[in-house]
């Protein structure tokens, strides 16, 4: 059975509050730190039972005599913070995080413990919600996702490990690979839907009042944190390109089908789009 | 208080279906009849309890003496049926339908009618789901739902009245404002998230299993029937064309704004598509 002595939480909201009850709730952790910039954020986690054991307004003095660190900040803000607690980790720490793009961050926080006896090992964990804060953390958050894990070193091993223990299914990569994946599954999902709204809201009529669950559901995501798809977008910036052209060039024989009238290459698209839809069940 | 002393149903599928349950829970109509083409619907349609009161084989027989007549049958089949039934339909009658393009049903239907004593008046009530089939009619498919009626005769006034009285918000309009409407708030999404699913089945790797809730849900709709959408792409065709070119536009700013790294440019697109979308709950 998996079991970390000492796991520290830097940025306790929805990810962080849900790791910490899920580790909590299998038993999988001995003593669970957090770390909040907020004062309000701090006494919530403060007051939940049986979750954080000790809370901290320094994330140093959180980080210190843990054996895995969870850098669970926004994707900007995660290189900073490695670099800032870097010298606190005890000998042979493994600090990963949860962030959405791999390549800077494992670039940047590798660098940050080069020089101590501290490992990086970069974690993205793809579970979450458009709602934010410690108020919506759930220890099922994780049950049955997606979770990559960067390389393969014994350290890697770990933190997969951890990932397992609260229910993800954990795929090795490097974090080019991620970059690419995530830029086409999450990304690029993300880009589309705001663009479709942004089109829908320079519509010469006010389409809201007509929008079904159809519109809903393709637009949602488009409803995300502005702050999280800024750094995103600045990090994953190649990928993301490459996966837009890829979209537009389809988009580009899309409209030459319609307006040509070629029924038979419609019909085709939408029975190969209904059958990779499907088999996503 | 609205009441239709008979309603025929033509097609009694989920949505059909639906509208007799809904007619029937809320008093709003004294016999439905229904018909449809497969035989084991039938056998279905006539065990429903307290919904139809009389099943068909025969379309004819099913609209004989009804005073409201409502084609449920897919996009492509309601102009055949109409002419098929025209004759059969009593003085003062009116007949609808439920397809979602309506300049061309709206041309053929009228065209249908127009050596009856009977009237056309195009509908197009926004509700459904991908499931399909009478096994899944509910009552209350419509409530809170936008339905669009065209046009403004005293006929239309009716029409109007009865998707009322099954909980729709109903929108007059015409049925060119009906397709460029529609092309922009469902045709569009729907070609746009089958578009996402063809790019991604094209990907050198399998990124099934990386697909977190925002990539099912942005891609949901392309799991619908692909003989409905067949009919609407042929129907719709200007009204799509141009929705796409309209979003193909936005995609090539915001393909450039990635490429040169324009955060500004990119922060204002996410804000505002957030914007848009919040606005729609």
């Amino acid at each position: 059975m998996f079991f970390i002595e000492k796991v520290a939480i830097l940025g306790a909201g929805l990810l962080g509050g849900s790791l910490a009850k899920a580790l909590k709730a299998r038993g999988a952790a001995g003593k669970v730190a957090a770390w909040s910039r907020g004062e309000s954020t701090r006494a919530k986690c403060a007051k939940l039972k049986g979750v954080f054991d000790e809370v901290f307004d320094c994330p140093r003095k959180a980080a210190e005599n843990a054996d895995v660190v969870v850098l669970c900040a926004p994707t900007a803000a995660i290189p900073k913070l490695a670099r800032d607690i870097a010298p606190s980790l005890k000998p042979g720490a493994i600090l990963t995080d949860v962030g959405s793009v791999k390549s800077a961050i494992c670039a940047e926080c590798g660098d940050a413990v080069k020089n101590t006896k501290a490992h990086f090992v970069g974690s993205h964990p793809m579970a979450g919600s458009e709602k934010i804060g410690v108020d919506f953390s759930t220890p099922d958050l994780f049950e049955g996702r997606p979770c990559f894990v960067v390389g393969s070193a014994p350290q890697a091993d770990i933190i997969a490990k951890m990932w397992e223990a609260v229910g993800m299914k954990v795929y090795a990569v490097s974090a080019g690979e991620h970059d690419a994946i995530v830029a086409r599954v999450s990304h690029l999902p993300h880009l589309l839907a705001g663009t479709l709204c942004l089109v829908s809201a320079a519509y010469k009529t006010d389409l809201r009042p007509y929008a079904g669950p159809g519109f809903r559901d393709t637009t949602r995501v488009a409803s995300g944190s502005p702050e999280m798809w800024d750094s995103i977008l600045a990090d994953n910036r190649r990928e993301i390109a490459a996966a837009l052209r890829e979209f537009a060039g389809s988009l580009d024989s899309l409209i030459g089908q319609v307006e040509s009238g070629d029924a038979a290459a419609l019909a085709s698209r939408l029975r190969g789009a209904k059958d990779f839809r499907d088999g996503l069940i």
